[in-house]
This record gives structure tokens, sequence and C-alpha cells, in this order.
């Protein structure tokens, strides 16, 4: 069951002429509800506001939203919110609509099914042919242009993959299609820089935070694939998923397939407890509401 | 006034969970209709299909394109019709939906009031500062991911100037935010690759082949700035606007505006002459009718 407000109005249609169709023109979240409880609203509020200041596109009133976000969490255990923010109806071209009226896209689904075996037993990794393209200007706000991402998860059918890992045209390891990654390295603590691809996702933020607080050395700087083959830990994050330990990392090296291990150490189970405190605790306070 | 059809069918929406607007996943085309004659129709298809067997999007019929896309050609001297295909509905998420079914949309606009002014002596072209990105599995194809161009085109306001210049991050020119260039040096006609960024046009294609026919002298090739300091004749072009010549060239350079100024020169002019023909010759035939 699908639940939908456009511009604050139940319908499940927009403008064939909206900018977001046209360009991708927009910016969206992807947010976690909790027993009605939005997860992290305020942080991805802001990442929404920076991402329309970015494109220059109207923001949408924060009280607005959230009273939006508010009436579409449901009554289910956990659910989905997506929020799509686009520049609104436009005429044909690439120039800005001198009237703009964004657009305000709130959606709940269904929270995905993920097995229990990817948090008790980590994931299956997959490097991605498909590179990320460097954009300072595109980087670390969620925008509307995906198909490097679409792209990248048509890779792979094979269901016991879990994500596909993707890299700039410097080799640099960025993200996952959905997540981004976090390396353990002699209890060092690193994650790609996002200045100039990917997305500065909520949860990652969350991690090095709950790092800084519990004493973990931690980085953001490059990665490079090397750097993936001597890790001692390798995790993933999103706003759904919240932590996934990555067990195997699958590439392809000399025609050849290569499947590199890693435990489930001490710092991806110190992290992944801190962040289910911190979603305990947001779930029963329910600041936001 | 604006006339659309969906699928074959008139109306004005799209679902909200058409992955056109979640992920800028799907292709378009822009067609110059002079005299309910589709310009360049069968080229345009051609461009339209391999952008959906790149993206592995199902590819429309190509009867049932030009079957709909006649049925909205309108009777002015002249209109603008977009041909949007995007990979349809889905779920949440990356993932390539299992029973695809495309989303067809063709929307007939009134063709813009250029000034005879930019024909006859040429328009300005700004150097913008946004770069845009580089990917080969992107590069050549009209996909719907256009926030670069979107962001170009609104670093100026400025009416006199007619189109945004934009390179790639190692400084080659690529196109306009909406135009293939062409340079002359030296009675050499030259235009950028499109190897890893921008689109390969129709008319850039009906211009390589004219050259090829007029025995005129032509390469395909990096392009740098370099280049534009010691052109002769600069021309643009598009489906719209045919050529335009470049009297101005605009740019900053050591924190001053320079402005470069080009000739029209026998070349542009040859070409722009060859162009007509074929325009005058299909608006009367009618060949794809």
């Amino acid at each position: 069951v699908v639940n939908i407000l456009i511009n604050g109005k139940p319908g499940d249609t927009i403008s064939a002429l909206d900018r977001g169709l046209h360009y991708g023109d927009g910016v969206f979240e992807t947010l976690k509800v909790v027993r009605g409880h939005v997860m992290f609203m305020e942080q991805h509020l802001q990442r929404l506001l920076k991402g329309c200041e970015r494109l220059r596109i109207p923001p949408p009133k924060p009280e607005v939203l959230i009273e939006e976000t508010n009436a579409l969490v449901g009554d289910e255990e956990k659910a989905v919110l997506k929020i799509i923010i686009t520049r609104g109806r436009g005429g044909r071209g690439y120039r800005l609509p001198e009237n703009e009226h964004g657009t305000r896209i709130i959606i709940r689904y269904a929270f995905p099914d993920y097995p229990q075996a990817y948090y008790r037993y980590g994931v299956i990794l997959r490097l991605c042919d498909m590179r990320i393209s460097a954009n300072p200007a595109l980087a670390g706000i969620k925008h509307l242009n995906r198909l490097e991402q679409v792209l990248a998860r048509s890779e792979w059918q094979d269901e016991s993959i879990a994500e596909g890992l993707m890299m700039d045209h410097k080799d640099n390891i960025i993200e996952g299609t959905m997540s981004n990654i976090f390396v353990v390295q002699q209890d060092r603590l690193v994650t790609p820089n996002v200045k100039t691809s990917g997305v500065a996702g909520i949860i990652r933020q969350q991690v090095l935070n709950a790092a800084q607080d519990l004493g973990i050395s931690h980085d953001i700087s490059e990665v490079k694939k090397e750097d993936l083959l001597t890790a001692d830990e390798v995790f993933l994050t999103n706003s759904l998923i919240g932590i996934w330990p990555v067990k195997h990392l699958v590439h392809i090296s000399n025609q050849k397939n290569v499947k590199i291990s890693y435990k489930i150490g001490p710092i991806t189970g110190q992290l992944t407890q801190e962040l289910s405190k911190e979603e305990v605790r947001q779930s029963q306070t329910g600041s936001m509401k």
C-alpha cells in the first residue's frame, strides 16, 4: 500500500511538465519511520534544504514538511517515507522559471524485508563496473540525477549480493549504490570524502559522531581499492539499513572472480550498538512530533 | 497551448512513482515540426532507441512513436515536439522493475521566438563556470539527468546572451547547455568528441555529413579554450535553432571580462545553406508521414 501527498494533498500523479521529470531538477530524502516516529528528521531536513540552496530551488517550509511527514507515518511498526522536492512545472528549456512553485511529494512505502542474517553475519558487497562521475557542484547532496546508480544496480541479479560498490574515474572508492561505506584498518575508521562525488549520508554522519564520542580514531579521506584488500572490518550505512557489516567483497581482478572476507569486528559492533540506542531513544521520545 | 499524449492518450499527468521523476531514468528528444512535418524523425528515433538500449529501457515501437508524433504536430507553421521515454513506474530503490512498462510522453510546445538577428549577425556565447561531468556510459545519448545544464543555464540572466558553453573537468570544450559547438580554424571544421561527455546532436551529425558532401575539411576531436581564442568562425547547432553563428564569446580571464569576436564566415554560410535546403526538402516531401 502506497500513500502519497502531493503539495499537501492526497494524489498519485504529478504534472507531465514537472522539471523533476524533464531534468531530474530536484532533491530527495529517504526516511525511516519507527512506530510513527521519523528518525533523524532534523538532519534530513537540513540536508534537503542545503540541496535546495545548492540547486537554487525555492525551499519548502520546514514546518510544512514536518506536518506532512507526520501525517503520513502510518501505523505500521516500521515504514519508509520518501520526500521529493522539485523545481516544479516549467516551460521548455533549462532556464529557471520566473515564478517558481516547487513540487512537494511525500510517499509512504512498506519497510523493506531485510534478512536478519545481514545484520548478524554480514552482507556480500560487489564492486561495480559503472563509475560515479565527479562534479563538486552536485556532490554531497541527494539530487534526482541517479542514472549512474540505476545502471550500477542493473549489473547484478544474484539475490545473495546485497549491495554494489562504486568508484570514481580516478579509482577512488566513493560509496555503494544506496549506501555509504566505512573501512576499518588497524583500529582506524575511514570513510571516503564526498567532495566531488557521492552523498553525505545522514547515518554516515551519525557514525562519525558516534566514533568521536566513543574515542574511536576516525578520518574522512580518499579510499582506494587497495584499502579494501587490507581492511579488517568493512560496513555500509544508510537511513533504512542502519549499519550492515560486510562479510565478503567480490570483484574481478585479472579476469578472475576474487572474494575478500572480513570479520564483523569490535568497531562495527560498538557503532551498531550506539546507533541502535539512538534509534530507540528517538522512537520513544519522538522529539520531532 | 500545450498538447500532451501520455502512452498514447491525452493527459497532462504522470504517476508520482515514475522512475523518470525519481531517478531521471529515461531519455528524450526535441523535434522541430515545420508545416506538419517532423524534421529528421528517423535520426531522432535512432538516437532515442540507442539511448533506451544503453539504459536497458524497453524501447517503444517506432511505428507507435511515429503515429503519435504525427497526431500531435498541430497546424502551426512551426512547432516543437518533445518525446520523453522513461523506464516507467517502479517500487522504491534503484533495482530495475521486473515487469517494465515504459512511460511514453509526447508534448507539443509553441516554437520559440528566436530573433532573426541571431541568424543574420550571430549570437553572444558565454563560457560557463559549471562543468559537465564525464561518464562514457552516459555520453552521447540524451538522458534525463540534466542538472548540470540547469545549473549552467542559471548562471546568467542577461537576455543578450543566447547560450552558455560548458567545459569538462579537464578543460575540454564539450558543448553548449542546449547545443553542440563547431569551430573553424584555417578552413578546417572541428567539433568536440562526445565519448565521455555531451550529446551526439542530430544537427551536429547533419553538419558533419554536409561538410563531407561539400568537401570541407572536418574533424571530431578535443577542443580546448585556446582553440576558441584562435578560431575564425564558431557556430552552434541544435534541432530547433539549426545553426547559430557566434559573433562574440564572453568569458572571464584573470578576473577580467574578455570578449572574443568572430566573423560569420563562408563555411558557416555554406553549411547553413545546405541545412536549409534539407529542411525545405523534408517539409515538402514529408517522407515520414
